[in-house]
């Protein structure tokens, strides 16, 4: 009898649960993006660099928003979005990527289509100018989820993708990164442990800049991609979370689209993008709880730091991160623009 | 009052799920593996290499389980297990791995602690004897999860491993596969379109053969690895499940441990491996249930073939596949041996 007294009160939470979690189609479009997450902080930012970045994120999503409200494809939407931030150096993706030890960039991407389920992915590329479009090429051109290196550039020219010369890639403010942290490197590893240098703060921040974008379309198709330069200094061949679906990126139309930017060791390890999806599908959390979960609790219980943005297939949009900033703007179907860039 | 009726019902049929989920330590300790699935046929297969398979598989498992029994680690089990099936031509995994579209060897490996939730992984390299080992290093001695290429040789040498001659893993059998296939795609490509090798039968049954094991130790630990060859043919630097963290391998103390061996890209957009986790995380379902839904309804749904082996804190076991054969077998802590080719 107490037992059955129990179950009721549990019936009744249940209850409660589900007409807060009531389903409703918020927008018939979407599109949500960031430029990396880290220690971004009021007091290190002129004005001007502050326009500077928003005035890039503004134009970037813009390019998307206006494929999506013409009736084009959420993947089209990512694809020309991203490509707005790969091609400018303020951001960790294409021009202006970090340089690895090797005084080379290295870039990887990676595409999810929430209909089909397929995906593409890049890891370690040097001359393909835009990382993403080589991502979603692999997804709809070969019989491959991920390709890398050569052999993933090779591919590119096969398919007739702009190829570059590696020094398109260069910035000269990216390059004197690396020579302060080889610098830091020499004086630390004098004193210190071989490991010292992945733990200095610079690098951890160096390294956030990746950048992504999530889209809902009007067919009710979610799609989500991600672009980065990986970690400044990055050796042996390091791959991080962004070219690793589930990691850096999902989407999936029953539930969610998920790009993520952060520290990309601790994001494959948490199944990031993956683990938003699983929550909203297993266990009917909404957009906002199932982020916030894998994010703030998850994540930074195993010392993970970054950030995520978020879809549904209602149009719900979600910024999470528990870093000190997240490059971040969304837009809806009435056009509302949202820019940030600092926690709130 | 009727939905108060329609709760209660529902309450009741909780209960009933609930206590027969109910846990029970089955094990004290435990170890399942993996030697490819695929089509592989009774009528196939000669007397002769059924001995010659079942052995090796003996052989290596009872490497773990005695590892287990004397008090070792689940790790230990794992990485020592893994390598008796490396060193064995019979596997897809170190000696004996396929080869290239460049004639080459490429292998790839991943591992995951269950307890720490770290992982290691390495993904095409050519020259390091015992890929699995090289994984456990990244995790241990590296502040990074994946690694490639030739940037893993390197970090491999500095840490001291086995470097071979990239002959070491040349095997008669497997260079005579890469022929048939090379001529065979010819003959195809003046006939139909490039996509066509990719969809040849004998490809898809060279590339099953990848290697994998999970273990439970006396500490309650669990580890899971994998390791591969990759897909005979490959090109373009491709990267399948194998070394993917959440799709080829998964760990995590609080639910289960799986390796997976199959068809990669498949196995990579249905994130196979950490979706059984969560399924038992998040749904409370058993590893029984968890696995079959996601290889015989999800990965199905897809069109991927393939199969894992899986192992719960409690130190149940599961084989699940939905391909002819999977080379499999376990040891439970009476030391009752299983070993298995085909489907029953």
């Amino acid at each position: 009898m107490k037992k059955s007294i129990l179950l009721l009160f549990f019936s009744l939470i249940l209850m409660n649960c589900e007409s807060t979690s009531k389903e409703e189609k918020i927008n018939d479009f979407a599109i949500i993006i960031h430029g990396g997450a880290g220690t971004i902080l009021k007091k290190n930012m002129t004005d001007e660099m502050e326009a500077t970045y928003k005035a890039k994120l503004e134009e970037a999503i813009k390019v998307g928003y206006t494929i999506l409200k013409n009736g084009g494809t959420s993947t089209d939407a990512v694809l020309k979005t991203i490509q707005v931030m790969e091609e400018s150096p303020l951001f960790n993706a294409g021009k202006g990527a970090v340089f690895t030890n090797a005084g080379t960039n290295e870039l990887d991407a990676s595409f999810m289509d929430g209909k089909t389920l397929n995906a593409g992915a890049v890891a370690g590329v040097k001359d393909v100018k835009s990382p993403i479009e080589l991502a979603i090429k692999i997804m709809t051109d070969s019989e491959h989820v991920m390709l890398s290196g050569e052999g993933a550039s090779a591919f590119a020219k096969e398919k007739g993708l702009d190829i570059v010369n590696p020094s398109y890639f260069y910035t000269e403010n990216r390059f004197q990164s690396l020579q302060k942290i080889i610098n830091q490197e020499k004086t630390e590893l004098d004193h210190n442990d071989k490991k010292a240098n992945f733990y200095d703060p610079i690098i951890k921040d160096s390294k956030f800049g990746t950048v992504g974008c999530v889209a809902l379309d009007k067919f009710g198709n979610i799609a989500a991609g991600t672009s980065t330069g990986g970690m400044t200094n990055k050796r042996w061949g390091r791959i991080g979370d962004a070219p690793i679906i589930g990691s850096g990126t999902y989407a999936n139309n029953k539930t969610c689209g998920v790009s993520s930017t952060g520290w990309g060791e601790y994001f494959i390890r948490s199944q990031v993008a993956y683990d938003i999806s699983a929550q909203m599908e297993y266990q009917k959390k909404s957009l906002k709880e199932a982020t916030k979960d894998v994010i703030q609790n998850k994540l930074s219980k195993l010392g993970g730091t970054g950030g995520v943005v978020a879809l549904d297939k209602n149009g719900n949009m979600s910024f999470e991160f528990n870093t000190e900033g997240m490059y971040r703007a969304s837009m809806d179907d009435k056009g509302e623009l949202i820019i940030k860039i600092y926690k709130e």
